[in-house]
């Protein structure tokens, strides 16, 4: 049924064994356990903090006076929340096309289990060798997974459309990219590096890749009924876990309780906006489960960046809210436009998601930090701005920074995937043609009988 | 299909807007993070506390050594395990019906997102102003999450029948209710305050909403195959994550290890009488669905008021399994009574699941605490029971209290439900017709084709 | 349909009530809070380790200063990932056959919540009595998890052809057999106690309860295409919260954070040798669901016993590379012979998911304890090699003990099976018939009309 170029028998086995042998050797002559992870540099500290029995406090966290006081227990749990987005929570959220479930799933397993490993290098290379040495431990694997997020924004936009070895070769550069772009600004949550980044590198390979004669396989462009189900338990773990991924490297005490906090709040603001737009936009005022299972993640993104500043509670809430009305907004008018007029077939929508609601977020970002004070933040401004607390620089300076930032990510994002999109566009890694793309059937075994589920039924696409 | 009048175009954007709005308002002029949130006051804390070199235990508890000893670190993870339940439990466990799992989860979403925001308001109000101002953090927000908690059980019990207006409505009255009912007793997970309430509410509501017609809806008043696993996944969640639930607001160190514990082996017991049970009640020896998704939970909503005591191990079992029985009991031979004979149509057996083994929780709550002494709990009795720690009273006068509250708990509910059962009636939300009950398609927009799975195949609801 | 030996009316409820009794009577006479969990205990530690105000560090854990030093704080936040791997990891992981979804939920939902309970006993008679009684704890409740997760290792072997009594006696001996054979060996995240041995136990009870006319149910013993999503979910939990399960009762500090990052790369790595092996063993280069689902968690069990050691990155790896393409090798190659020839019928192929990684990560864990140096693990030592640390044995001494461990769990597990397989051949438990093996319809209610969505697609299973 599929032709020979499509065949994966020798194609991604060589990737895949490559790259991870070529991850394996890097890995062995780089790569070590950091001093809270190696059994004997973790207790040299310990010892060492017991015979200096002076102060304990949480900014002289070199002086480690128990096993309790290991990073393990304060970062972990907002680990594996991260954890949980990233492969539960993005999986599943593109599993909403009918016969696309196990690629959305799969894939996504895969590119990230791949980028996880790159992007634990990468980060080493550009922010942290110690004597040549990458020093690892939970709050690299954090940073790890973040980046594997990128990655799977990016996924987003060229879904249904993209062989795995594309997939695998577009995680290569995109992380090293990402880690290359990095700038001096507060960006805890990724509002610019992660979800800016990643959805305008992805919209711009997804231009680059255009396909003129997609409509050849519009009927399988859509859900049904219980591809919807699916895709709302990758929604739901996204908007649960979102307050931790926001603050999962902020700084330890009321820093990662605020972010936390104020995420929460952005969120939930942001679904009753996303609920009341949804139904206002539809001529019949019926909900659509595109804007809720994406537009109400919307609050997360966008408090991405001022998450960790002193946002107040309400604030939280006027930006979530902003972004719940201007996503649904993007999914309803703006998306139709970028694919007529720009040609950029975005399949999960990825701009209205992350995209637009990631510029917002800086934009707050670059505000919030304009206007710190002392007064408001105390002591507390070592932490969220430590150049200001040192008088280095001025709040209004942090301001220019963050904005410069975000113009940055934003260079960055489009030059890289105009390169990584026409790199991608060479006839040699098994892409989908026209007429076969949000196919299953193409990549995986499928009991062949089972899958027309949609033809037996007559399902089509709404228009 | 559907008449002008269940069309959300205006009436849900214009309630989600308005209430949206009011909460900003009403955020903005009363809400402030508290002194774990803040940076300058969590700093001024910390300062304090390293100057201040005494003592370090966790009853002084305001003197703070450490970022450490940040409350996020001891509350945060039960409170992710709470938001689990409430968005993924909740909403999943009720997608069980067949063609009613996108208004399960999408309207369990969208009353949860604006309960907590309301809630948060609420127990402000009625139980910690500090100078005019509502403070928040981790513990406030797992409080938000307990309030929906209840609103959630009430969606139960009319699932199928309201419109999303309706369900907003019936969410800002009964989070207002809720805290104005709480009284002094000790009520860790809810047996009384989130359980009885949440039930005899919702039970109460829907026995004024009584629908003659509506077995013109009864076909689609059943599960199909995928339904009941996809309601699989919230009953699973729901029953791992109790623990964390009944534990997430009790005292630090013992008590929270205790009631964890006590729920573990309390649901685990449940669950082998839910099993044989459900067995011994059929006719045929086969298992009912309904019983395990349902029943198997009522250990943890039994423990949910002693838990926190020193119920021992085997107290909790007995608990449990009692709560097994119970429940599956009911959902046999109660349900048709009450809807044959008091008019009461429970969709989901909240009555099974959360009022009689609610009220069982509240008893052993009321006997446990009854029966405590200083022999058994030791220093531990001021962080259970205070008042008796401090000799202000005695602990079978905190087991009259405890019933009294169980009193106020169901009159409160039955009272509430009745004025907001009335004020539902009213022919303005968009409430669905008798027959086109329990059915997406009349507010979401669903590829139409597809649906009729279940009428393409013939389904029918068992008797 | 199915003939009256099958009805579980009486034998269901029997043997659940009769276990849960004789679990609350056992209870009641031996089991107590630990000093963790009891209220005077607790406080009685708390109050002494004010008074003595001398160290204060991770090794002296018997003085408390704070209720923060609870252990509840420190494995918890695991327990509940594991708990999660147990009910929803292995629950839905087995869900993939097309219609016993429910048996796969079902009854790993009965079998666990029993054997917990079961296993809460044995690891205290065998392991921890106090003056006559067993004093529990989290730490306990992780164990009694663990040992849940080896009994559903055995009832992937033999799923779809039990009936839910004889998995109950299966649990029961196998819970006591596993506690009896346990040996001092390091094996914090069980690749011999739980791998090897749940999964060479199940295959000899799998062995002798074979069924020479199985053909007959061979149309039902494959997916379909949301089956294979729904085990998708079981295995992404598993994969992402393993981590957490081979660090969840490692020492405290480096040890546990080691082992969770350890684990993290050996899966990571895992995953990219599966989806290469998968393309490059079928025909036609597609992916095969059953390889993605199995083969990926195979980094994580064969991490089980060296992940607390000083294993480094690039090791875990290694061993999680080789895992992964052994476990697909097994899959395509091994299995169909160990069916025809060894008339072993593994239905979830838990020897390659289970047997030959846990086989390997116990041959790993050997190799890397016999290598062990001071020079390495510094004042370490004490936690992962206690004896070597204390100078009573050498470290290779140590990997003698690591692979004597290995024969005595396969020994063990072996004639344990045999035995007990036998006592399942009793023609009383209400097995299923060899042309009904995979049908949820003989034990659950199903809405007959729905089932067989197979039928009326023509759905087979391919060749």
């Amino acid at each position: 049924m599929t032709g020979a170029e499509t065949n994966m028998r020798l194609k991604l086995p060589i990737i895949c064994f490559i790259l991870e042998i070529i991850l394996i050797i890097l890995f062995g002559v780089l790569v070590q356990y950091d001093d809270e992870t190696d059994a004997r540099e973790w207790h040299n500290k310990l010892n060492h903090g017991n015979k200096s029995h002076s102060e304990h406090n949480g900014h002289a966290e070199s002086e480690i006076h128990s096993e309790y006081e290991n990073d393990f227990y304060y970062r972990y749990p907002s680990f594996q929340d991260v954890h949980v987005m990233i492969f539960i929570g993005f999986g599943f959220l593109m599993t909403f096309l009918q016969r696309y479930g196990f690629s959305s799933v799969g894939f996504n397993f895969l590119i990230a289990a791949f980028s996880l490993q790159w992007a634990t290098l990468m980060q080493g290379f550009f922010h942290g060798m110690h004597g040549g040495k990458i020093h690892i431990g939970v709050e690299s694997m954090i940073n790890a997974d973040f980046c594997t997020g990128a990655v799977l924004i990016s996924f987003g936009a060229v879904l249904g459309k993209t062989s795995p070895v594309q997939l695998l070769v577009m995680a290569i550069f995109e992380v090293t990219l990402l880690w290359l772009s990095l700038f001096q600004a507060k960006d805890a949550g990724g509002s610019m590096t992660i979800h800016t980044f990643g959805a305008y590198f992805g919209l711009t390979v997804t231009r680059v890749l255009y396909r003129p004669n997609l409509d050849k396989s519009k009927h399988k462009n859509c859900s049904v009924y219980h591809s919807d189900l699916f895709a709302m338990i990758g929604t739901i773990y996204l908007w649960m876990f979102w307050p931790s991924f926001n603050s999962a490297v902020t700084a330890h005490g009321d820093d990662q309780h605020r972010t936390a906090m104020n995420t929460y709040y952005s969120l939930a603001a942001c679904t009753l906006a996303t609920y009341g737009m949804s139904a206002v936009t539809a001529h019949d005022g019926k909900l659509d489960m595109v804007h809720i299972q994406n537009a109400a993640l919307a609050g997360g993104v966008a408090a991405g960046t001022a998450g960790e500043m002193m946002l107040t509670p309400v604030g939280s809430m006027i930006v979530g809210f902003l972004a719940g009305i201007i996503s649904v907004l993007g999914y309803k008018y703006l998306s139709p436009i970028l694919e007529e007029k720009l040609k950029v077939q975005d399949t999960c929508g990825v701009h209205n998601l992350h995209g637009m609601p990631g510029v917002l977020g800086a934009i707050v970002g670059a505000v919030t930090a304009a206007v710190a004070t002392t007064d408001v933040y105390g002591k507390g401004m070592e932490d969220v701005f430590p150049d200001v607390a040192k008088g280095d620089i001025t709040a209004s300076y942090q301001g220019v920074r963050q904005a410069i930032s975000l113009a940055v990510t934003l260079g960055m994002a489009l030059v890289g995937g105009l390169i990584v999109g026409f790199l991608l566009k060479l006839p040699i890694y098994g892409a989908p043609p026209d007429t076969i793309c949000f196919e299953d059937n193409i990549y995986w075994e499928v009991n062949e009988v089972s899958l027309p589920v949609s033809e037996v039924l007559h399902i089509q696409c709404l228009a």
